[in-house]
């Protein structure tokens, strides 16, 4: 049976597209599963996981705790908050130790870009990155394009718009990644001030008129904008970007086309999209948080083969 | 096989006096089995249960998660400290969120009276109230009538006073509602600045002398004191409040016959009860605290099964 | 088959030389188990057992759960931050609450030297000491121990340093306690205004010059130093500590003859010791980790068969 090529999964930008739609594929698999009346699976009885938060998350975290458990993996759980990380330990030295209480996998997020990456050289335990800063946010990205392959069959020559602050977004560069291995186009839509400066470099075109991105896409993945970062910036300000960067339903409808519309969460209702298309047919939004546990099982499950 | 008239446990107010006798019939069953030596049954394998606790609390949720556990459902836990709660997501889409991984029940602890009752109208999944605000707080009063019951055989017809800060307490109106279903007959006692307006409109007369309630009643259930409200409300202060309501061996020694004394946890010793009084052989406290256990099983087993 | 001569473990000090040993022999068996590819022995699935740290800690902490994990035990955790305690309930009836959940073992840390020895005269449920102020440490003394055993084939007739803040230290009270029962030969090294006052009445001797105290060791066991207490001690400073008692490689150079190196965690490299001596083959510091976990289930299972 095929495997994946790689042993961590720290980016998409690590991954093949053959690594995807395995990934796809046993998702499949595991979102049956986890539709059944009973939502496990035995088969990773003998694995350890640790789950590492160095910032905090809920919705990742429960998603990546249930996808542990209806694999029937033994599970532990570290947050930085009330750790040795206070103390001054190095996060070597904390994951060497957590290493030696016999684990398998970890599960790690960390506000350094690249500490996954940086860990995979000194450890021996399979790592699962689960955001690194404004870096990647790999299973993020999978459960996204899983979520369209779901809802347009494909995701090869389908046209994807990313809309909102991608500069300090984990989100956006694994999404960029992912689509463009899946044969998507890509675009990316905000304010200059909050887009990187190589961006197109990438093979991104950067478009700054809302109207015109949704005019050219089948799907708009609205990020979530942190309003605590916007006081900060001066420009935009919250209300501001409402006003050109809000998604809303008369917006839609002056479009002589559905769109499929994603967000990451948590959203702002009312910021990012309006709470009628937050709620619309053509959003996926909740499908996304569903397929995030198969997603999860599906990646855990690869690379724990791999460490059998 | 009968089952509950409804598909949540909101509030006692929705219960049937049938409900109460069920659910008091099932946690029977289930105290039995928690004091074997394998305290555990395997009936709830294919549930997934979420534990919402947007308000700390340690014996409630400790009590559900053992209930949980010993019924062998898989439970994950949310906390609002680490949550997306802060960034103003609101409850609806934190809650779809979870509901989305496939979560069968949740079990809720809220600030706002009536977060349950709205959540009920929008979701597809069994809810339990752990307590919300000021309102209801229905596992706590199913386990201290199931304590009257066990220690005195039947609740109907007796007498019952509870002593405290009725005002603020979820624990007294559920408590109301509970008994008064069974066919007893309740009195409130307390400071007049400490008692909701209409509360004799729900039946219950009022007394502000402690030795008059304790000669009336058979069960005197006294609400824990929160020193912090105290500081602010001007009267009475803590030391006021227990030389008028704090509940001695001396004042117990008065009457010409034994009352049952309850406390809902945890006690401030010196100031509801004295220490001797909770520790004697008419109090049922720690009764109350191992019958909880029972009665959140029975619950949520009896929920449960409307849900498969 | 024999077992242990106490029925909790509030200390060293209460335990035999033969209770060591059996101990020992029992984390044999264990250490075996968790090095399967299977990490895991049905044995408790009988017991539930309570965490109850009313002082953070991760790593101690993270290495009970793991244990009775792997012993197949419930386990509920309980932590100070968000309970009762902070509304003035007493240690006692904190616990009553738990153990009335049918609770079989409580594992505890507590800032209060003998909180589990109180504990121990007024609940019925065994108790395992995780650290009680700077009183006693049992099963880090047990794991530490352990690993000369292993590392050295012997405790008996072997020479070991304790060097640090012995004034402060639970860890270097339990080490002394076992190793002096298992015939090991100990000194305490560290600067006088770290050392209690009477502590050569244990039988153990004062060296404040670590090169020769390394001189007479077999092993080292270096303490971790707490840079806020340094802070508010005015002597040493951290960076005086580092220069007379922080150990290096050069200094093991001068040495004719190789020592072990251990320490409790979390490591301040550059202060108690340098990197490449906590990296060099001759530091268990990770061995130590792993023998944690097996010294723990070894203690649980044995307290968990005499309640049984």
């Amino acid at each position: 049976m095929s495997n994946l090529s790689v042993k961590h999964l720290l980016g998409i930008k690590f991954l093949t597209e053959a690594d995807l739609h395995l990934i796809f594929e046993t998702a499949d698999h595991f979102k049956e599963v986890i539709n059944r009346p009973i939502k496990k699976v035995p088969s990773l009885r003998d694995i350890t996981i640790a789950n590492l938060f160095f910032e905090n998350s809920t919705r990742t975290k429960l998603s990546f705790e249930l996808a542990e458990k209806r694999l029937s993996a033994d599970v532990i759980n570290f947050s930085a908050a009330s750790s040795s990380v206070k103390k001054g330990e190095t996060l070597q030295d904390t994951v060497n130790n957590i290493l030696a209480m016999k684990v398998d996998m970890l599960i790690m997020r960390h506000p350094n870009p690249g500490a996954g990456v940086f860990l995979s050289k000194h450890i021996n335990a399979a790592i699962i990155n689960a955001g690194d800063g404004a870096h990647e946010h790999p299973t993020q990205a999978l459960l996204d394009a899983y979520s369209i392959r779901e809802k347009l069959k494909d995701v090869r020559g389908k046209k994807v718009v990313i809309v909102g602050d991608i500069l300090h977004s984990r989100v956006a560069l694994s999404n960029i990644f992912a689509l463009q291995k899946l044969g998507a186009e890509v675009k990316v839509c905000g304010p200059l001030t909050l887009m990187p400066k190589h961006i197109e470099s990438l093979g991104v075109k950067v478009e700054t008129n809302l109207k015109a991105a949704l005019e050219w896409c089948d799907v708009a993945n609205m990020l979530r904008i942190q309003n605590e970062r916007m006081e900060i910036t001066y420009f935009p300000s919250t209300r501001e970007y409402v006003q050109q960067f809000g998604l809303t339903s008369d917006l839609l409808a002056k479009l002589n086309k559905p769109i499929t519309i994603m967000h990451p969460g948590p959203i702002n209702r009312g910021v990012e999209v309006s709470s009628d298309v937050a709620d619309s047919e053509h959003s996926i939004i909740l499908n996304q948080v569903e397929n995030g546990v198969a997603i999860r099982m599906a990646v855990i499950y690869l690379l724990a083969s791999k460490i059998k």
